[in-house]
């Protein structure tokens, strides 16, 4: 009796939703340290102290009613115009209090400005490999997801690709840098490329089509500048999570962003703050929204990261894999050694190394690695990748 | 640029944003003190003191990666598996961690449940007066609400237009009691009726038709039981939010639960899964989920509620006024003076009384007042009610 829309959906994710239950079930069989699972988006490294220091903080000194009652469906504003002040003084930004509206996680966001934009069977495009959920968001509202392959080889947008995806009915462009699944961060050059685009189409059309940056890992970035996409694009709404930046995923709470001049600006604040109520959300959770008075712009020590993306990187790059350094977020793309990154991924389970195929992102051929493990856990997978290696290659 | 379809909705809706932005307006002019705003539903009474102490206490106890890490979509199983004992206690029920879904709050549940169920066009049934909401939630999936008017003399279902609202097209019926707007707590007798003719009705479509039991108000009943849906009708999902019980609107914590003898059990809680994911939740705020093993059987203290609905209900009675006694939540609903509810509360204002038009919940003619207000606040309000009321009578 579920919706029929549903029943498919479900009926087509069951294999790829299959491999993360496999590795609940092979740490219950071999036990959780014998198995080395790279499938899991679960931040390891610990919150920054101040962060338990504040919640306590906030419990002690914000009154009930304040603290716990309801905000505005936007958010408190002492908390939006602080982050607005981040912003200011971190990109020289124009953000003011009511462009910054406090959601329930970058997921909210998206699903928010999908709920505000698309009528049924409008366009959103995205840059494939992309996170296999934005198509659920998108279909959620009755809108259609169009990917725009990147090179495969750079892991970066295409223009040529990119510019054939786009259509009188795209919307908004979904842009995620630090990437997941592939920890690409797209250069400046290829933002210059795809905005360079953007504004000739605007102008074609003869509406917006608005940039959405979804950028939860962009506090998660090793040795390199992630490019401001405001600063090249007007249309730019900026989609933030504390998920990763402070390892809160489960909290849910982030914010979007736009600047005054975005057009129709206005209407796009009445639009999100009807779809915040329309969807449910109602309110980003009120005491995670408190916290950010304090922690706005702190983040988790990203080099326990680096470290363990470095074991890695250069323990399968030594072996023989094919990988595209991975600059950001806590993800590694690597080539699967055969065509069928499904049966590569099984073979792979043999040696104990559990992997997400990139065709659950778009990127067939490839296989995910996500790299939130203990350095330890990675250090110690790398003996049965070379096992896996020689599988291939003694044939 | 934004949607067609929300640009509508939010043309449709402006005349009632607007009653909740006068009372800011004048709050702002007269000073809060002197104005008598009914308009607001944020609860009043503090939280209970366990509520904060466990707060304090699961942030000193449990390690950050399973207190702010991702919890499964459906929530954590101690939690679930607490909340199934607390409802098998009080009820009698069958209930099990499996059946017990952690939601953002009950807009969030209401809102995964019409994804799960609804597809284009499809019907969901509710009595009128109803939240205005409801007809948001059902649209956002492109699904029809269809209003079923209560007898409005006692504000109880009505079987008769209650059934000739159902049809084949009926997925689900929502079910608010004690209800908002009206204070009504539907007796065992308009339940009883309600669900023989939807047992009636399942057998002649040959399909589930689900009761949804939208139970916000469930602690919130005055020296009267609550019938509980599930002891009358097998194909309940209860929706329940801890924002009213323990004064959290801002938190957004609430569950969904069904027992395992529901028709399509483990469709409907694969569809919910999907859904809470598909609509950008993820999974309910991790640690407001948490404090639930302390604080799931407890709430806030009802009596002062009472004495300020008995404050007004007598007042306003004395007066003249005609209004339907009511037995739970914190809303009194007032037949207005004049056919023209919104007219009512215009001239309302002059009085410095701020109540929302029944119109704007599907009940012309009468006017919604909100008392979780001080109870000195709604004393005060008399003098200026019966102002109103000569303002009607002398003419």
């Amino acid at each position: 009796m579920i919706a029929k829309r549903l029943r498919k959906s479900l009926d087509e994710a069951i294999s790829i939703r299959d491999i993360f239950e496999e590795g609940k079930k092979m740490a219950d069989i071999y036990g959780a340290e014998n198995i080395f699972n790279f499938t899991i988006g679960n931040p390891s490294v610990a919150p920054p102290a101040i962060v338990n220091e504040t919640f306590h903080e906030m419990l002690d000194t914000v009154p009930a009613k304040e603290l716990h009652g309801y905000p505005a469906n936007v958010g408190h504003p002492d908390v939006r115009s602080h982050i607005a002040d981040v912003l200011n003084k971190e990109y020289g930004g124009k953000y003011t209090t009511e462009g910054v509206v406090m959601t329930t996680g970058a997921a909210a966001a998206i699903v928010e400005i999908c709920h505000t934009l698309l009528d049924m069977d409008d366009e959103a495009v995205t840059f494939a490999p992309y996170f296999w959920e934005y198509k659920s968001y998108v279909g959620t509202v009755y809108g259609k997801l169009v990917p725009a392959q990147c090179n495969m080889e750079t892991l970066q947008p295409d223009p040529e690709t990119f510019e054939a995806a786009l259509s009188e009915r795209t919307r908004f462009v979904l842009i995620n840098t630090p990437n997941n699944p592939t920890g690409a961060v797209y250069t400046e050059d290829s933002i210059i490329k795809v905005t360079d685009i953007l504004k000739r189409k605007e102008k074609e059309y003869g509406h917006p089509i608005y940039l959405v940056s979804d950028e939860p890992y962009r506090a998660l970035a090793y040795d390199i500048e992630v490019p401001w996409i405001p600063d090249y694009y007007r249309n730019t709404i900026v989609v933030y999570s504390y998920s990763k930046a402070l390892s809160l995923p489960g909290e849910r709470i982030g914010w979007l962003a736009m600047q005054p001049d975005v057009e129709d600006y206005k209407d796009l604040l009445a639009g999100i703050t009807a779809s915040i109520r329309y969807l449910g959300y109602v309110n980003a959770p009120s005491l995670q929204q408190k916290i950010m008075l304090k922690c706005a712009g702190e983040k988790v020590d990203i080099s326990i990261y680096k470290k363990t993306r470095d074991i890695l990187y250069d323990g399968l790059t030594k072996i023989g894999y094919t990988c595209i350094h991975p600059d950001g977020a806590f993800y590694l793309f690597m080539k699967a050694l055969e065509d069928d990154d499904f049966r590569f991924c099984q073979v792979a389970k043999e040696e104990k190394i559990l992997m997400a195929p990139g065709t659950a992102f778009y990127g067939p051929g490839w296989v995910r690695i996500s790299y939130c493990v203990p350095s330890e856990v990675a250090e110690a997978s790398l003996p049965a990748f070379e096992w896996l290696y020689k599988k291939y290659t003694d044939k």
